[in-house]
């Protein structure tokens, strides 16, 4: 026993490595502009794209580490199908810096079509990062004896559904964004992530 | 309670991460000259701006470090809330490469105009810095549960005056620096700056 | 031998964080397209290349981790000699960023002589990657007393013949890319990487 | 004495993530050839001196990291003011790539008058690192209750000659490669590499 515990301990460091990466890199996105002398200020103010992705992106990147740990916090231990399907989240996560950042240049250089695209790259990406939720959720659902003993059963087979209903969203948003108005799938981006916001919420409620 | 101690731990593992990474990618801020052959040395002397850009931004950053791991050392366990607000603390924190590049690049290639604005970015994203501490202190005031058992009872109250008295000092400082002169305000961030590092060394002194 | 303990757990942590970085790092490697308005959607189309090298790469990575952590799993301490060891192979899986992108780069923009030499580029660091495994086997199979103490002799012994295989792929690739044609290079390239998938998963066969 | 055990692990923590970053880091500095189609294979060859100042580099962090990671393994607790320090170590050493580059890109694009000048910045900033270890040493030897029990009195006393002898072989180099040849310096930097290798065995041996 004392041989399996230190298998969580090296994934979640690689995890919180990742995660702290990945927040940390955002930054990087937020376009410094290259200003004509005296129009530094006015060019500041039209990067305000770069801002609000800055924000959203760290909130989603936030959820999803809090989703992270409060998943390994009833873990004991960790099989070798785990940590690829952990990988699989850090692979899909690692990735939101690329549509963030293309959703924000396209609101601030491109025209409609532009903006379209960057929609559905995001609403892609964003559902893949969905996607790699599930089986952890099922694996862990299969195989009680990674869980900590004190958990009830069946604690992981409900979460299923979370990531399911956000990759419907992710779905809706993408046919919203691409045939009426890409500032409409903007809208429910913003909701998904308040969406796992909240369902955090939900995990830790349900375990007291 | 073994159960609520490794909360605390990977909180620590991503601020840990998070704030080294903010502290090597500031080197990446040094601009790094594009020089015509012969002229690399005169060049690398017009760099000083970064120079000291690199020097405050970075005893900025580990002064917040310090102030996180003190505070950190006192807490015994971590809820939901205090995990959002600690990801309050790695998001404002993360910025700070942003305004402090841009302050250099404004003193190196811009103008008055550019300067004042550059002033101002720092300042209000300085002072989102110190916002992001206060519900740290009060949420910790309100919940001795998360400290450990040992400290004297409203030893986090008093901390949010040093916040505060930041925030002050960044309003005055953009004040200063946008309608007299920003090399004024530059003065009072380097201050701001001391002032957090002495304060943190109150912390520990009242420790013993 | 509490003294020594400490030893493993820090190599252990600089390794996480230096994979952590490389896997991390490698979405900056997506050509983030500039783009003329209206021919975002196109230009994001014709970065296939670099979807399909962040997929390659950041699977190779992962395999590295996973054969890393199953390797010091099995460690109880460390010398100075496998600390230089480990270095070593953190000092080649961090190059792998440079030939994945320079090799992506040929496929999209080069010609048939570019990627000719980004295949060879790219089987010589991979190869580098391998030779620096061979080593870390050997030194561990000569000191049994850094291994923790229930595993069966001979348990490193045997892994030597892993890096050697892919050694020689990787030496096959570079002469048929060259002398061939390069796509056959890359399917090597992919094939090895599943090699070491495949035997990471013999590792902890063996082990039970 | 459980209350002061934590300050070491989240200092080196703290360390162990700003290493991995400045050893991953390194390979950005790679110049990736922007080559016209047809050239990349001469370009990338071109291109040897960033490949030797990689390696040069990383061998340079590697050691220090050994060097910090054995001076660490020495200590049962952390002040205040061994916090500053180790945040001095960190900040010459992230500097590391910086001038590292410069060097590189002299011997690339440069002439003789970039390439002393390169070498000068180098010399200075490697001495910086230097200097900031002869705190350290001398703290340690001050206050041994923040050392290991078990170790001899004085063990840090002596070591305060190692950063001393690298101070002087970098004011040398500064000379040579100014009013001699920048290869000459170039010979003195690999050394002093080298020696930093050989007494960070040095401080092995005398454990035992």
């Amino acid at each position: 026993m004392d041989n399996e515990l230190p298998e969580t301990k090296r994934s979640e460091s690689l995890s919180d490595g990742a995660f702290a990466i990945i927040i940390t890199l955002l930054v990087l996105e937020i376009h410094r502009p290259v200003a004509a002398p005296g129009t530094l200020g006015r060019e500041l103010v039209a990067e305000w794209s770069s801002y609000v992705a800055y924000v959203v992106a760290f909130l989603y990147v936030g959820i999803i580490w809090l989703n992270h740990h409060y998943m390994f916090e009833r873990l004991g231990r960790i099989d070798l199908t785990f940590n690829w399907i952990n990988l699989g989240i850090i692979a899909t996560a690692s990735l939101i810096p690329f549509p963030t950042g293309v959703l924000a240049g396209a609101f601030r250089d491109g025209n409609l079509a532009d903006q379209k695209a960057a929609i559905v790259l995001y609403a892609v990406i964003a559902a893949l990062m969905s996607v790699a939720w599930i089986p952890a959720f099922s694996h862990l659902d299969r195989h009680p004896e990674l869980v900590k003993p004190h958990l009830p059963p069946g604690v992981f087979a409900a979460q299923v559904l979370r990531p399911g209903i956000g990759i419907l969203l992710y779905g809706i948003a993408a046919l919203l964004g691409w045939f009426v108005h890409p500032l409409l799938a903007v809208g429910i981006f913003i909701c998904v992530v308040g969406y796992y916001a909240w369902t955090s919420q939900g995990i830790t409620r349900s375990k007291s």
